[in-house]
C-alpha cells in the first residue's frame, strides 16, 4: 500500500513523494495522521537546511507536531484499539542508556525524532511508532488540539521545571506560539502571570486577546517574577528577564540563542541565589498536557490561525513571515 | 478604651466580657475584627476543654479564622495603613529558633497560636499582632472570604507538601470543610480531582455541588490516585486511601485521628514506594491563598451556610452538630 | 555446553542439576558466576516457599547478590570486554511503561528479578543478562564485595531517600546485614550515625566493631535522630524509631514487617511533619555504590563471615540461624 | 572597660583604636575574640575601599571569620555557659521578613554582616552576638579551626545546593582556599572530586597535597563532572566547567567574577538541561559545619599557614599577595 509523503530535498526544495506505508512491529502502531502543526524548526530546516549539528543530507520528512488515527496494531498491543484518536510523542529514546534509565529520556543521547535528521517526520500520510509513545485522547478533542499537544508539551515542561505553582509571579519573554502556550500552562497551574513581553506590537495584542498582561520590552516597566520562562532566544531578554527575578527565582530558557554564548548577569544570579536552567524537549509530559486539553483547561484550538493541506507545506512553512502574530498553522494531511 | 469579649471559661461556658483594648508595640498592628469563622478545634475546645495537651485551664478566647481593618499601626510599620482591609495569620513564632530559621515556622516549638491555651484568639473587637502576620487584603474580598484564608492555608499547605500539580489524580477523604478546600485548591492547581469521599451522603451531595465527583468509601470503588489528601482522620479512610495510591503516591494526613496511632498498610508504602506525611498547619501560605481568593480562582464565600453575632458564639460553635453538610458558620463581629 | 546449577525444588529441597549454558542475545552478556551472597529472602524461600505472592511454583534458582567474570558478549555489546570483573544488577525492568519511563525501574511492574518465582537467580556457574545491567567492577575489587555491590544498594537507596548528608543524625533500627550497611553508607555520606539498635546482644557487639553506638531497645534510649532507617521489620521499632525522629525528619522502612499493616504514630507523623516511605529495592545505584567499595569508603569484605561452595547451598542458607550476628555468607561458584 | 580594635579607615590606612566593649543585651552573648581568619573580601576592601555598592565611607572593622570564648550572656540565655569556645556566625538577620521566614535567611534585605559597611567585624577583642548565631565548638577545636568554620559554611552551602553525594563526580574551578575547602567538603560528602583546576602551579601543588588531581586549565585534559563547584570567578573558567558538564549537571558560582556579566553557553545549558545557580554566604550550616570539623572528617588547621597578631592586621591583609598557594592566614587576638 502507498501513502503520499511531503519530502525536504537537501536542495531545499519540497516535492510529494509516492512510498510504501510501513507495517507496525510486534509492539508498534501504524497511524494514519490528521493534523500536524508547523515549528520554528521545521521553518528553519526549509531556510537553513540544518540547526546546529543537524543537518539535511538526505531527503528529510518535516513535522513533528502530529495527530491521527490508529489504523493498525502490532501482536503486543493489546491496550490501544484501531480507529482511537492519538497524539504522537515525536520523540523514541533507547529505553536502556544511563539518561533513560534516570528519567530523563529526553536527553538520551541515541533518541530518534521526527523531523530531525536523518529521521523523517510527519507531513505524510502514515507513520509507525512504538505503542508507549502514541498517547489516546478523548474523542471530543480536535485533531489540531491533539497535534499541539507537543508544543502544549513543551510548556508543560518548562513550567514543570520552574515548579511554577498557586500565585508564582511569571513572566514570559516572547510572544510567540510558544511564549503563549507557557502563559497558558501558567494559568493553569494557578500561576500569576505577570507580563509576556514581545517587541512586536501585533503579537503584544495577541497576547492581551489572550488575557495575558503584554509587554513592551524596551520602553515598557518590567514587573519583578518569581520565574522567568524565557521563549525568544534574545539576548537582551534574558538580561532583562534574570534581573526581574526575585530573590530564589527561576529562570527556564526555552527559546533558542542565535548564538552558543551569551551574556548573563552572574552578578544578579549569585546575590539572588537564582537557578537558571535550559528545557530540551520534554519528558513525561504527554499524560498531563493531554489532561490539560480535555479538561478544557487549555483551549489549543484558539490557537490555529490557518490550514493547509499536505501538497501545500511551503505554503505552511511560509505562512509565519507575513503573519508573526498568528499562533499556529495546521497542515491538514486527510 | 474597652472592647468585648467572648470568653470561654474553665466550666466551658461561654461569656461577654469586657476587656481593654491593647495598644500595637513598635511593629505591631492594631486590628478590628470583622468576620471570624468557626473551625472544628473550636469546637471540640468548647466541647472537651482540651485538644491533646492543651487544656483550657484559664479563661480562654476561642476563633483564628479571622479577618479585619487596621486601625492603628506601630511606630515602626510603614507599609500598611489604617483602613486596609487584613487577613490575620493566627500563629506567631519566634523568628529566631533552628526550625523558624529553616524556614519551617510552623514547627517553632514557641509559637503563640490564636485560640490555643493559654493564647487568646479572635472572638473579639480588637487585637493586636505584629505587622508580618497581619496580611493586606484586596477591598474586593469580603470579610468573610478573608477571614476563611486561615483555612483555605491548610489546603494550600497540603496540597504543596504533596506537589499537586497538572493532571495529578487527588483522592480526597473526608468531604467537610477542609476537605472541600483542599479539592479546590487542587482545582486551582490543575490537578485532577479524582473524588472526595465522605460517609454522610448530604456531605456527599454538597461535595457534588462544588463539582467534585463524591465517593461512598463503603460501597463505592475507589478511584486510584497519585496523591491522598486524608481529611477525616478516620482509620479506615486512611487504610483505604493510601491502597488506592499509585506508585510513588504521596498521602498527607490532614484531618486529626482520634487515637494517637493507627494501623498504615506499610507493605503497599514499601512495594510502591509511596511517601507518608502529616500537616501541623502551614507556613509562608497566606500571600498565594490569598491570590487564590481575590483573583476568583476559589470562591470561598460559597462555603459560607451561616452568620451568628459576638453574643452568639454559643450557636455558632453548636451549628454544626444540626446542619454537619454546612461548611463553614462566620460570627461577624462589626 | 553444560553448567551445575543449584535447584530449590517445589517440596523445599535442594539438588545440584546440569543446564545448558545459556548463549548472550546481542545486547546481552554471559557472565561466569563467582561470588553469591546470601540474603534473607533467599532463606525465607527456603524455609517457607513463597514470600507474600510470590510462589515456588516450579523449581527455582535462588541467589540475587552476585558477582563474576565476562565470558561472552552478545554482537552490539561494543563497552565491555570478556574478562572484566562485574557485579550483576539482578533486576531487569521492561525499559518502556510508566515507571520505567519516569526512572522508578524499580517499580516496574514487569521487573525480571533473579531468585523470584518464576525467575531463576544465581546459584549456578554462568549467566546472562542485558549488558546495561551488568557492571564493570575494578579488578582490585574481590569477587565477594563485587556481589556485595547488591545488598550495598539497598543501603545506598535508603540513604538517597532519606537524603542523608553532612551531619544528618542516622538512627538504625535492626542491627542485621542491611542495618549495618545503611551505617556504612550513612557515615559514608558524612552522617553522623547516632545509632544502631538490636535486640541481640551479639548483634550490638558486631555493630561497635564497625564503629557504631550499639543500642538496646529495650533499655537503652533512643537518642533524637533526624533520619530513621528501619531495617528489623519489628512493630515496636517502627513506633520507637518514628518518636525519636526531630520535626521535619524522614523515616524510611526498609526492612520487612510480617504483618501487612502497622500501628504507626501519626499524630507524631502530623505534629513534627515527618516524612514516611519505604523501598522496593533500588534504581540507579550501581555507579555509586561500585565508587563507594573501589574507593574503599565502605570495606564490604570486613562482612563475610563464611564461604560455601556451590555444593553447600543449604549449609550457607542455614548458616545464619546458629551465628545471628554474622554479617554475610557467600557461595564461592568457581 | 576598654578594648583595642583594629580600624580600616576611609583612607584606608589601618590603626588600632581603643573602644569601648560593649554590653549584651538579653538575647545577647559577649565573645573574647581568639582567632580571625583573613578573607579575600577583607583584602579587598583594605585595598579598594569597596565591593560592589558596599564603601568604606566611615571607619570600619574587618574581619568575619572568628572564633573566642564566651565571656558573658544575656538574661534571657538559658543554654549557653561562660567559657565555652564557639564559633560566630557573621551575618544576624531580621528573622521577620520574607526570606528570613521562608528560611531563606543569608537573602535577608536588612542583614547585618560583620566587615560589610556600616558594620563592624571581628578584627578586635569582644564582639556582641545574639545568641542564636553564637554557636557553641566542642573543646577539642582549635581556635584557628573554629573561625575557619565560616569560610567552611561556604563550601558546605555550596556542595548542598548541586547535591554533591555518594559518587558525584566533582569538577572545582579555583584552586585557592574556597576550592579547596569545596573539595574537602566534596570528599566528605562521598563524592569523587575529579579535579581542581588552578592557573598557579604552586596552588595546584598544594592542591595536590591535599589529595585531588590539580588541573592545569590551559593545557590539561578537564574531565566530565556531574557538579562545577566555580570559585575562581574567571569567566574562562565557568564556560570551560559548564562545558564539561554530564547531561542534568548542576553548576554553583562561588567565586566572584570582575564584572557583572559573563558569557555563558547557554546552548550547553539547554542542550543538555543543565542547572546553574550562585551562592551568597550560607544559611543554616554552621551545625553541619561544626560536625565536619569536630569529628575530624575535615581539618581545618591544615589549611592554616601563618599567623599574626592584632597589631599586625595590615601584615596580615598583604601576605597573600606574596604567598598565592597559602590557603588561610590567622589573626590572633587573645
Amino acid at each position: 500500500m502507498k501513502q503520499r509523503v511531503s519530502v525536504l530535498d537537501t536542495d531545499l526544495t519540497l516535492r510529494i513523494e509516492e512510498r510504501e506505508v510501513p507495517q507496525p512491529g510486534p509492539d508498534e502502531v501504524l497511524v494514519q495522521i490528521k493534523s500536524v502543526g508547523v515549528c520554528g524548526s521545521d521553518i528553519h530546516y526549509f531556510e537553513h537546511g540544518r540547526i546546529a549539528d543537524f543537518v539535511v543530507e538526505q531527503p528529510l520528512v518535516l513535522g513533528h507536531e502530529s495527530s491521527g488515527v490508529v489504523t493498525a496494531i502490532g501482536d503486543n498491543v493489546t491496550d490501544l484499539e484501531v480507529g482511537t484518536t492519538v497524539a504522537m510523542e515525536p520523540g523514541v529514546p533507547c529505553g536502556r542508556c544511563q539518561q533513560c534509565r534516570a528519567g530523563r529520556y529526553n536527553l538520551c543521547p541515541d533518541v530518534e525524532f521526527f523531523a530531525t535528521p536523518p529521521i523523517d517526520g510527519a507531513f505524510c500520510e502514515y507513520v509507525v511508532l512504538p505503542r508507549d509513545f502514541v498517547h489516546p485522547v478523548p474523542s471530543h478533542v480536535s485533531y489540531d488540539a491533539a497535534a499541539l499537544v507537543e508544543p502544549l508539551s513543551v510548556g508543560v515542561w518548562a513550567c514543570q521545571k520552574a515548579n511554577v505553582s498557586l500565585g508564582t509571579r511569571v513572566l514570559i519573554t516572547g510572544g510567540g506560539p510558544i511564549g503563549a502556550i507557557c502563559a497558558l500552562v501558567a494559568r493553569a497551574r494557578g500561576a500569576d502571570v505577570v507580563g509576556v513581553s514581545d517587541i512586536n506590537s501585533e503579537r503584544r495584542e495577541r497576547v492581551a486577546q489572550l488575557g495575558f498582561p503584554a509587554i513592551d520590552p524596551v520602553s515598557g516597566d518590567i514587573p519583578e517574577a518569581d520565574v522567568l520562562l524565557e521563549c525568544s532566544g534574545a539576548a537582551a531578554a534574558i538580561d532583562q528577564g534574570i534581573r526581574a527575578l526575585a530573590p530564589a527565582g527561576i529562570a527556564v530558557l526555552i527559546g533558542m540563542a542565535p548564538t552558543d554564548t551569551v551574556q548573563v548577569p552572574v552578578g544578579v544570579i549569585q546575590g539572588k541565589e537564582i537557578w537558571l536552567t535550559g528545557t530540551f524537549r520534554y519528558a513525561n509530559t504527554y499524560p498531563s498536557a493531554i489532561d490539560l486539553v480535555s479538561s478544557g483547561k487549555v483551549d489549543l484550538d484558539a490557537l490555529v490561525s490557518a490550514h493547509y493541506s499536505l501538497d501545500q507545506v511551503e505554503k505552511a512553512l511560509t505562512h509565519g513571515a507575513e503573519h508573526p502574530a498568528d499562533m499556529k498553522v495546521i497542515v491538514r494531511v486527510l
